[in-house]
């Protein structure tokens, strides 16, 4: 035997071509989503925060309120925020298992 | 004013909903892509070299054999092959403008 | 000709093995941060707001603030956020060029 | 209480230093590869075949050729190579378990 039998050349053409299909799909919708960012950009809005917006309404209000409280927590311990902590900040304090 | 106008509350939200829909065709479709591999592992195909093909599809004839004659002349000149260079290889050496 | 001449041949040895060299040292600096994340965790920190303060930390005071500020208004126009916004972000949708 | 104890204040302050101290080691290593990179460019080299290069010196020349052999073998039932397989990958044909 020199090469693949024929029924597995065919089979490895099909999932190739499957593959590319795909991919083409998968392109044409990252461009979609670039032309959409660019089109808000030109109305006016930031597309990094936009970024972060999706980002964030991945994820409950209650587990972006623990991850803000917890970010406050570190930034006020390290003297990067004036003021003293919010009660949110405060509670995550409370309940937060850190090195004595 | 206090907050965004209603009409620039309306485009943000509408915006952000696009993106959202766009992105998880995106991640239909990357789950696509990730199925189909995984069917050609179980027809009993190499992943990494079915990447490599789907790579290396997207360049011509002619560049590939140009970037694979080159690299076969490094490898050569770094002791990594045994035998002579190919004819293919010996072109590339002669088309080369390496330091001397 | 039929490979590199000696001087190109020497010349692209070294290259590669400064590289390979730097590369290494670069490996080994990626465990070492590797190792303290880990040691912080050991202690009770959170890693993925340490690395968050670390990205933030090379910001100065006025970026993090107008970015701060600029996420609470298109979070609050969203409805991501209960109450009114703060005055830093009341003070940042004054100075928006938004689409009407 | 309301913030860290000063312990974990010092500590979270140590970590943190520690991590951009080991950031910025990496930072000028990375900037250091670039600048080979860019050097062997100057002298004639092709830097995207350098780079694979030292990717493919990472693998013992068993791997490599098992590697460029199955390549081979899947670009030939492809039709993406001229000629006959070379031996290499004939003798990886037969130990294939591909979909019949």
């Amino acid at each position: 035997m020199t090469t693949l039998q024929a029924s597995a050349q065919k089979q490895l053409r099909q999932m190739i071509e499957s593959i590319e299909r795909l991919e083409e799909e998968k392109k044409a919708l990252a461009d979609d989503i670039r032309d959409k960012y660019n089109e808000a950009k030109g109305l006016g809005f930031d597309v990094k925060t936009l970024r972060q917006i999706v980002r964030l309404r991945k994820k409950s209000q209650t587990e972006r309120q623990e991850e803000e409280s917890l970010l406050e927590v570190y930034m006020h311990a390290l003297g990067m925020l004036d003021g003293p902590l919010s009660a949110d900040a405060e509670a995550a304090v409370d309940h937060m298992i850190a090195a004595e």
